[in-house]
């Protein structure tokens, strides 16, 4: 009965996570072209982070279509997805101040994972409170992107100390990989209704 | 009436709160692990305000489901309350920057006190709203946690002089009895409409 | 057919202004009392701010309710109202920095009747949207409390040179002048349904 | 099915960012006249983007209405749009604070040329979600201000260097000509009712 304002409030905070990414950009106080090179890589972080939150906003849209009952459980279990998603401005500015360096790139994958794995609680809550019915359930599958995500972060947050670029291709392929919303929702709550 | 647009508007206030609170969590200048060090109280701090934070969301959350009458009064008790939560990313900032200082510690559980007497205020406010048939008040039944909780704040504010950690854990102690979201609402909805 | 994305957008807004306002209270770095002491004018800043921003909430919530049909121009006339609002923050943080401060504390008013003048503008583009029959006009009556505010403004605009406690007294008379909500528009509505 | 939450995600980006945009007006630290005098530039490129962000979420708002089907493909090429819109902060901040300085005026209309594109992609997408018979194609007509926009920005970018009032001519200009809400759509849509 809450789902509405369940929706509104996830959308309230990650709209302004995605959002205040953008302050970390700090502008420049010189007008010449060489103010803006030190931010290269705080834009590109920027736009990796853009991309991510929304593909967390996406599939979060697409799960919550699917979920039938809000408990006390998954209340929380969204408020904890959502803090991890609020620490994505903090790594975002640190890794890209820092160019890319092995620790912020490290910690950056670790806050990553981190929501990944919040996400996969939500999800695990949510069809646990929707009973052996589940719509989400089925639509999941055996769900092969969301096991291979952990391990791709994984292996980013090892390489990070030893070459930053590996780890980053890691973060950028998990991103391509979820770019396509979650359509096995979709469809399956497409078959039920026919 | 207008009951959806006060809570559409709580939710984004509450929204903003909960996520520029983590902009007091500076991105450090250095690259090194070292400079995160200084970061720990504040990140504590912070997760300990956004447990509080997601709390009064989803107690609010309840509360508004069994208020029957929107009056004006109940649109500034409201306010009145969000004025409160709105000082949490400042006393959180402070006390985590200080380390857990005896001021900044207790002006923390000052500001927690004044947002429960507020949330009372509103909840009693939706009451006489309600009239005699008040829902929300046969959902309090005796209000115990409501009633507990200043008491704990009043000795982490009192304790936080001595020993700081006995204040944190007075916080810590109301969060805990807390993040069970409250039943007693819901039970008292659901046995309404059967 | 627009007016409720009108009002999720107004809300929105809204609710950043009165939250990003406490940014400007800015944490302060050492622990001790005396660290505080600058802040207080800021802190009573925000407090008269955060009225302001909670009465034009209140009030907006109201005219338009009585807002029968949403044109091109009540959309602009809202955005203008919302520019001014949005001035809230750094005209409250200026005042408050500078502790009251003769030129600051005019700014300040004078953005508040900016934001009154602007509100009266969005009142009448949705009585000339409604046409003859227009609710608002009807509920409004002869409007004494808006024709008012803006002569208490100018007061205290013109005293703020002289003695910037003049000003601050107009500022907060007009602040409780029109802390009840009006209640005019919910009066009229009543009678229509009945 | 998901255009509600569309609406209401996008919104919160656009009213987030219309509200931000103003913390780049930091506040003067002294109470003089003249402190005030290096944010008049600041104070015009807030205004000028305050105007373009409040045209951008009135088409939306139209544009939506339209659009009778959400796909994957929508939900992007919206956060697309969002993407190039949360840069407005950035470039609005640099352009005033240098002055209307070549590059800086450069920029923010390269971000307006990109924001324009990214809004074309948007419709294209809403079209060809829409089959064939896309009540929004028929809206749009031949678009001849969609079809302006970019060429006017393309001559604020190129003459940026030379003449940097030119530039703010034409972008001011462009906003000018788009402050009328697209009236096509809302013609079409009544037209299709009746």
């Amino acid at each position: 009965m809450g789902k509405t304002r369940l929706e509104a409030f996830s959308d309230g905070v990650i709209a302004i996570i995605i959002t205040i990414m953008v302050l970390e950009m700090k502008v420049p106080h010189g007008e010449a072209l060489d103010t803006l090179r030190p931010l290269v890589p705080v834009f590109l972080s920027y736009v990796l982070s853009f991309v991510y939150v929304g593909i967390y906003w996406n599939n979060h849209h697409h799960m919550l279509h699917a979920c039938s009952r809000v408990t006390g459980a998954v209340l929380w279990a969204n408020l904890h997805l959502l803090f991890w998603l609020s620490l994505f401005p903090f790594t975002t500015g640190w890794m890209g101040e820092n160019h890319f360096a092995a620790l912020p790139t490290a910690v950056y994958g670790a806050v990553l994972l981190c929501a990944a794995i919040a996400y996969y609680i939500l999800q695990q809550t949510i069809i646990a409170a929707g009973g052996r019915d589940s719509m989400l359930r089925s639509a999941l599958g055996r769900d092969l992107k969301g096991k291979m995500s952990p391990v791709f972060y994984i292996v980013g947050i090892v390489m990070a100390e030893h070459a930053a670029w590996i780890s980053l291709a890691c973060y950028v392929g998990v991103a391509l990989l979820w770019l396509i919303p979650d359509r096995r929702i979709e469809h399956t709550l497409e078959k039920r209704e026919t």
